[in-house]
């Protein structure tokens, strides 16, 4: 690494005010574009990769869980938590914060705030599968559930798809004003509606990305016509699931993991030997992607600790050396290894 | 929680010198005996424990865990590395660290450095234990394995089980010289030994705490006489062991969680049904502890999550409203939480 012990004793920690500032310095939309050459490039070799369902602690009120992957150079893992109830009460749904290791001997060498960032990496996963997925020359999306995930969204999906057209619908109309509002700014063209099936008028691309935690019907079948992808983002934990079964059965379906997505995803509702495509595949071309024009593609996203590898990665290589790190004095560091004690002592 | 979403998106922060500082100020042993209850309290209530084995990964050089466990209000995890080679480069064999947080909303309430606790929990643990299990006034401590985890152990048996004299011995002498100073400071009747033959002379608990990852046999059969309490420490990862098999097939042997110690521990050496009393049971008198003053009592530890979250239990209601604790910027916490996108663009 060349650094000495006592460099590594303190941790760069990229604090919530200093991933937004890396943010704005960097525009979302080149940050989310940047950040899918590193998920392509960590899916293109998958097979590298340490690989676990994520560890999860359910609750009557939510989930929390762990992340964890490895390469043979670097560790990553993720906290995050899942809380549908939390909004309610004036909390973020999902909080995060994420570390990254030197497998060599180790010591964390990242530790960054994961809320924006596991939003930022989201919709650049999303992006980057629909530009292998996507019908050509898509540039309406539907966007179904306008809250905290809408915006990354639909940046990714410009930046990386050429989306410019947006029709968004909530349940709450809300969060459609507020999505539609900070969309605008961003240059695109919207339209408000006032029911999924209104949204889903003329697009190419549907993304669905509501969160309660229950087995819900965003989509009905006679909702979605021939052609277009489905980006399912909503659907991520036991239980809950935001398509109806008869779409998963019309769709060509792509997955991040299917250890995991078979647990978690929409495909939670059919049979566990249901034919999937893993993306990595894809993305490595020894897999088709979207075969026929009249194809429907649907990527059944549940979040996997690759993406968030890669997100650390990404901003591991971007903070080096600036201001958008502070060191953390997280690690005990004594002269002697094994004076841990004299150490403490000594701190008197 | 009586506290408002501005106040929870600081996560309250014990830095390792803020953790020396709040072990100075209570004094080491003190600190390890309030501990103690906290453990005490947690493996009585065993059963309401959301528990996993750890999550390992990994790699020639060594493995990074996280271990995890929740209550109903609680969840904690600790980050713990083990890489035997890195004393040899100037690197912590060991450092830890661990978050708990509230399992109504997910937000983490505490972070901690965890290689300094981890020390003092792993003590205390043993003590904790060795009061249950070590012969009726013991005395003298025989210590094989001299590094960073010794002199804790040594306070710890002191606070807990009244032990005075200790018997050192490492393979490295300047390891045994090092502890030898720091515990002839604290009080301790010291012998410095040459052999673990000669260190296990009149000792009526033994502690094994040698760190390389191999099978060892740091204790052979004819060494371990009628009586004595033997508390190992040292083995706690596959293919790490410390003591002969036929040390172990004399003992009664007292475990965490079985689930774990059959693959972590010094048992990993003998058959899966072989039978093990769990600690818990017997803090809550529901198994035997010692029933012979000629039997030989084996704590066979390898470090339970319970006793992290003990242990981060305890920190937590020891530095609120102190200035042991500062706060981390580590939770987005937009004023409406699905404006996510929103508070970043206001951040510019």
């Amino acid at each position: 690494m060349g650094v000495t012990p006592s460099d590594l004793a303190f941790v760069p920690f990229v604090s919530v005010e200093n991933m937004m500032r890396l943010v704005n310095a960097t525009g979302p939309e080149r940050f989310m574009a940047e950040l899918a050459t590193y998920i392509e490039e960590d899916f293109r070799r998958w097979p590298e990769f340490d690989k676990t369902p994520r560890v999860a602690s359910h609750s009557r009120e939510g989930v929390i869980e762990l992340m964890p992957t490895a390469d043979s150079a670097l560790y990553g893992f993720k906290y995050v938590n899942g809380h549908p109830k939390n909004m309610r009460e004036g909390y973020q749904t999902v909080t995060a914060f994420g570390v990254l290791s030197s497998v060599a001997n180790g010591y964390p060498i990242l530790m960054s705030e994961m809320t924006v960032l596991t939003a930022l990496r989201t919709a650049s996963t999303s992006a980057l599968v629909g530009r292998y997925l996507a019908p050509k020359g898509a540039q309406v999306m539907a966007m179904i559930g306008n809250g905290a995930q809408c915006e990354f969204q639909a940046l990714a999906f410009r930046a990386l798809c050429g989306i410019e057209r947006l029709r968004l619908y909530d349940i709450d109309g809300s969060a459609t004003e507020k999505a539609a509002r900070n969309l605008r700014a961003q240059g695109f063209e919207i339209v408000e509606c006032h029911s999924a099936q209104e949204a889903v008028e003329g697009a190419q691309v549907i993304t669905t990305c509501t969160a309660d935690k229950q087995y819900a019907t965003i989509l009905t079948d006679n909702m979605v016509g021939a052609g277009v992808h489905i980006n399912a983002i909503g659907g991520d934990c036991p239980g809950k699931t935001e398509l109806h079964r008869d779409i998963l059965l019309r769709s060509s379906i792509f997955v991040e993991y299917p250890e995991q997505t078979r647990i978690e995803g929409e495909i939670q509702q059919l049979a566990e030997d249901h034919p999937v495509t893993e993306l990595w595949q894809v993305m490595r071309g020894e897999a088709e992607g979207r075969r026929d024009p009249r194809e429907i593609t649907l990527f059944d996203s549940v979040g996997f600790a690759v993406e968030d590898f890669s997100a650390l990665r990404y901003v591991h290589d971007r903070v080096a050396g600036t201001d958008f790190v502070t060191p953390l004095d997280m690690l005990a560091d004594p002269d002697d290894p094994r004076d841990l004690f004299g150490m403490v002592m000594r701190a008197r």
